[in-house]
């Protein structure tokens, strides 16, 4: 079918987004098409904005529409604490909690032998650098508790002993719990209950 | 964070269609900045070559990329055999199956006291017109085994008797069933045992 073929490949295309599949994606691009003046269309530019304009912080590793990221160069958050998460909605999950108010370094996910993630294919080096160039007083490592993440903790924490003062989150945060399923009281009670290493 | 809005933006657009909440329409989000290149701008594309080029066709309801859909404007279609849908997903269901080789109408819904739905607000009229104006034999009522879909098939059937022969859909349609939610085989079952009204 020639003519179907335009909204086959809409469908094909929203049927590889994580947490979608066939029948979702059919049931999306239907409801996008009979609302395609107010929904379809308007969801497209926003696309394509947001195409043109998501950039990786050069500093942290975040997502955002600068150079440098809106939470780098606020001048209003504290300069001298320093959270590091793996990824960017983990950073997200920390912003909704409202409870933080120093910055960010996004790793961009965890060590891993099976998948030959090594420190260099993650920005710890770059990490490194930060402490080493900043004015950081204490790197908070709010990384999953799962195994990957407290490898990476503890090869973070390898890196800057002695450097900075360590901490992680700590209470709250369940076994094999992953940042951005917790709800912002957890996340509270966790970065208000961090234990030093 | 005024960067971060456009992205904002984008997370709450896709977080209102349907099968996606809020959380993964972040992890949607994130997954297409990510890969903006080759996943984002192209998504972004297509939409907006559906949302300029899909419309409604003219004479069963279906959705197309021209007035009159590449189903009915097919000569090899069979023009005496007329499949009545609910909604256009009902109708790629069938087609799925690949067992039909008529022509489809879709009602866009189905009859609903409590929504107030009527016959006026379905394609049902078009539906009588259709009957009475191209050379159908046969009409098969293929809605959903749903209280609404047989309210709507009863309907139908009275409208129709004596003008047209009618069948439903019967074996392999489970009670409560929707027609999106079956594999081809209980689709293509379904539709060889057809029993006349
Ligand atoms: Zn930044
Ligand atoms: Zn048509």
């Amino acid at each position: 079918m020639a003519g179907r073929s335009e909204i086959d490949a809409l469908i094909e295309m929203m049927a590889k987004l994580p947490g979608l599949g066939p029948r979702s994606a059919r049931r999306a691009v239907l409801h996008l098409i009979r609302k395609r003046a107010v929904l379809l269309q308007p969801l497209a530019e926003q696309m394509e904005t947001v195409a043109r304009t998501a950039r990786e912080c050069l500093n942290c590793g975040s997502v955002g529409t600068s150079d440098i990221c809106e939470i780098c160069s606020d001048e209003a958050r504290a300069t001298g604490l320093l959270c590091v998460v793996e990824d960017v909605a983990d950073l997200w999950a920390m912003e909704r909690s409202g409870v933080f108010k120093g910055r960010y370094h996004v790793l961009g996910g965890t060590l891993s032998a099976l998948d030959a993630i090594g420190p260099e294919e993650l920005h710890i080096p770059k990490l490194l650098d930060r402490v080493a160039g900043e004015e950081i007083e204490e790197v908070i490592l709010a990384l999953n508790a799962t195994i990957d993440g407290q490898t990476t903790a503890h090869y973070i924490a390898d890196q800057l002993e002695g450097r900075v003062r360590l901490s992680s989150l700590a209470q709250g945060v369940p076994i094999g719990g992953e940042l951005d399923y917790l709800d912002d009281g957890t996340i509270t009670a966790a970065l208000n209950a961090r234990k030093s290493l």
